[in-house]
């Protein structure tokens, strides 16, 4: 049984010690460990992958022993997940279509361990994709008026399959606060900026007018404050003078669908931790 | 008789025939020619390297020709430079060393050619890095209350040396109006982020404190806006969440130095252009 | 009328002058000029966007006239390109399929104005994206015995279908000469390394082992020389020890998309021209 | 008391466990902790840093402990370094004065943790450098005749200042088999390309034949076979037709010496661990 383990709780002494000693007398072996203390924040950071032989009797048993001889005395915070499960993911959309394609074509080819039970649009445009690929697309329209019962909607189908973290590939609408507390450090955005440079609407029009020599995308889990969450993954691309808000924007999708993969791989591997508004990335 | 030859202009049909006419009547040959066209402006911009014959008798008629046989019907601002004419470079810093040792062991191995007939400073920590290469090293200091007899001393220095361009290698403090307009566009500074993110002071605790996978350096002309004038050059850096604050500066300090020497050479070799508070980079 | 003329010759004093003259005399505006000069081997290379007049009678007497006063007198090589013809894209695949899924779907969001009348591979596993796509599938196997009778249904797929240029999208087979001779530095293909390192069969195998920290991967003209011809784009990646082969090739296949991606891009707009096994890159 | 704990060995169960109880148990608490397992050579591979009380009695009894208890029993290749004490680098150039120049920069502005007790050269150019530094210079020419007996004084030099490693900054010579076997893994050269493309001499001019885009700079150690040691680190640059070899020489010039100036930071701070000619770096 394959297992991942993230943990974080305030730093102090022994605790990787205490850690591989619980899962060596579980008969399991520490197969990786990734450790980090932030040091400005006395807060200890730790992934594990394990391996416990078939012998072990009971998952929920090992999680109950962890929670009682590790979780309490350190003050952890602290997951398990099996390996084997895959995570179900949430996929929203408007009208551009290159992130899409982009995750349904990674999908498709097995790079991916999720599922995808449905994409959810606010416009009917990209269902031909989604017919493409064979993923259930529902347009749910949001306007001024619709804002609420477009998210009940939302949230029914995100409980009704169980999803387990959401990404908005290029979903051009503020995302609730009842979505985002329903789904804490689980909702990936995917903005077309370096950010913090600009944020807010049409970022690659306020780069080439500043003049810049180097755009960006950046993919964050989304918080109340627009832009302003935790930054999972950011990467950039050399512009000149030469190059017009159209080659910019043309540039900016390659830049857009790579750093959102990465993302929901770092999400999905469970290589991402959360702690201040900024995120440990173990890769 | 070598020159490079830097040319904007309203955008009008014809423009490249008749310089590249002119040039040729004189017995002069096109080395190298970059054209560009800022479509939004209806600007065109364009440099020439040109080779001319020995027996072009004076610079000064050609200039006059030039003016009146296409600047003034092309309504063309524009400069001639010799290419065996050095320009002088007034370097500013202040306390950190790192852009002043790489600007002058570039320098010294003949990898910038220029004259530097001076470092200004407002403290005296970096003078013994001046005596080993042998450069004069006035130390002016700056308070509240001596900034403008400080400004007209350096004013002063800048004129008895005729410099014609001046390079801030992390000097810290805030440039006045009467430098900047007595040096337009010619003075490069080193901002120590990724502009437009991070303008101000401390922009590397800022980067930490927002939680970004990268940091970067700008070069810019500096105008009256701090940290706002036409970028020449960017870089960047990829951080982690296992660097401090301490490595995002020793990783920048790395980036500062290749970014400011890079913008000093693209203005050297006459390769930028500004309009528009952006820059036109022939590169 | 909007073309984009492509020329290069030897270099000689004037022939900037003489072809804007010549465009400007057949009421044609030059949109955009770059120009190149190869010292060593002292060949001029220029791409010209230009824009002729409506009443310009007739693209026939046009390349009569540029031959006759400006390619024989300068003894250019040079070609005249209609911007709105699109050029028609022979694609080989064989059973990887993130190129193909990449190149579809730029194709499908209209990023690349071209046309692609089939795919040809010598298996059968990518037919359901051809067919999701729409595009026709000729699956021509490949073996020992039937090289030559396999290359002639391929010669004569692309001769039918009058392709103009060839993307081999991971096609893992050697191409034949009489291929290579019919589409002279139109056959694109993408290498898996960061050609001259890794050439041949698994370069990321021998990446791994070498045990490099950046891989990469090239686009190129297919030559008689497998992997040897003249290099289009490459882009690189960083990797570290703790990355496994299949990291290498998960981490591969994003840059060989792009890369794959951006040559194509190149060639459609024209700004790739070859000299020496090398090639002049108008970006 | 700081020190680092370098450790690779068979991969086994109870590895971490057992080495944080070790230190556990003496006072010590681990900082930080980096760990990889090579799956291929079943190779574990771990880096501590601990900071163990001031009662702590003796370094020797620790050292003595540790292998009795468990480096034998893991069958470990293991070091243990103070972190107070500042490793001796020698360093060898000949005529090129950027990395000297970086490197003495660095030392002196105090970003390298190191000694300094001398700087050997093949000629006596550079020399003004060093004394700018204020750091004794030896000149030791070579020659087909003289190899053996250059080499003897070079290791007497080395002895007699008990220097801890080596970096070659742009040193054009080859090391002979005792310097190499006397400092395994412990000298550190800068080779101007990306390897394994153009190993050997004048690798920017075999770049600009084969028209790459992009060149590269290459830090490794020192092996007997030419330019095929275990790289430390790799960085690159891109490069298009527009540029002469002077052009990528000058490019070059910025990668080496960043390249080489962060592999010797790794060096001084234990991050670099060598297995079957590969690294481990431990960033």
């Amino acid at each position: 049984m394959k297992t991942t383990i993230l943990i974080h709780c305030p730093d102090q002494v022994g605790i990787i010690h205490a850690v591989t000693g619980f899962i060596q007398a579980r008969a399991g072996n520490v197969v990786y460990l990734d450790q980090h203390v932030d040091k400005e924040a006395n807060v200890f950071f730790m992934r594990l992958e394990t391996d416990f032989d078939q012998t072990i009797p009971n998952i929920e048993d090992l999680k109950f022993d962890f929670e009682k001889s590790l979780a309490i005395p350190y003050r952890m915070q602290w997951s398990l997940h099996l390996d084997n499960v895959k995570p179900k993911m949430g996929l929203f959309v408007s009208k551009y279509n290159h992130c899409l394609y982009d995750l349904l074509s990674r999908f498709h080819s097995g790079e991916l361990q999720i599922e995808i039970p449905f994409i959810i649009s606010n416009h009917d445009e990209l269902k031909p994709i989604a017919d493409q690929f064979k993923i259930p697309f529902y347009t749910i329209p949001i306007s001024k008026e619709n804002r609420q019962e477009a998210e009940n909607r939302q949230l029914e189908l995100l409980k009704s399959h169980e999803v387990d973290f959401i990404v908005l590939a290029r979903y051009m609408q503020i995302i609730g606060s009842r979505l985002i507390s329903a789904y804490p450090n689980k909702i990936i955005n995917i903005h077309h900026s370096f950010l913090p440079a600009f944020a807010g609407a049409k970022p690659y029009h306020a780069a080439f007018k500043r003049g810049v020599k180097i755009i960006g995308a950046t993919s964050h889990y989304v918080t109340e404050e627009l832009d302003a969450g935790p930054i999972i993954e950011q990467d950039v691309a050399t512009v000149s003078h030469a190059h017009s808000i159209e080659d910019f924007i043309a540039k900016g999708r390659d830049l857009e669908k790579i750093v959102l993969a990465r993302a929901v791989r770092l999400h999905v591997h469970r290589k991402t931790m959360v702690y201040n508004n900024k995120t440990v990335i173990f890769a």
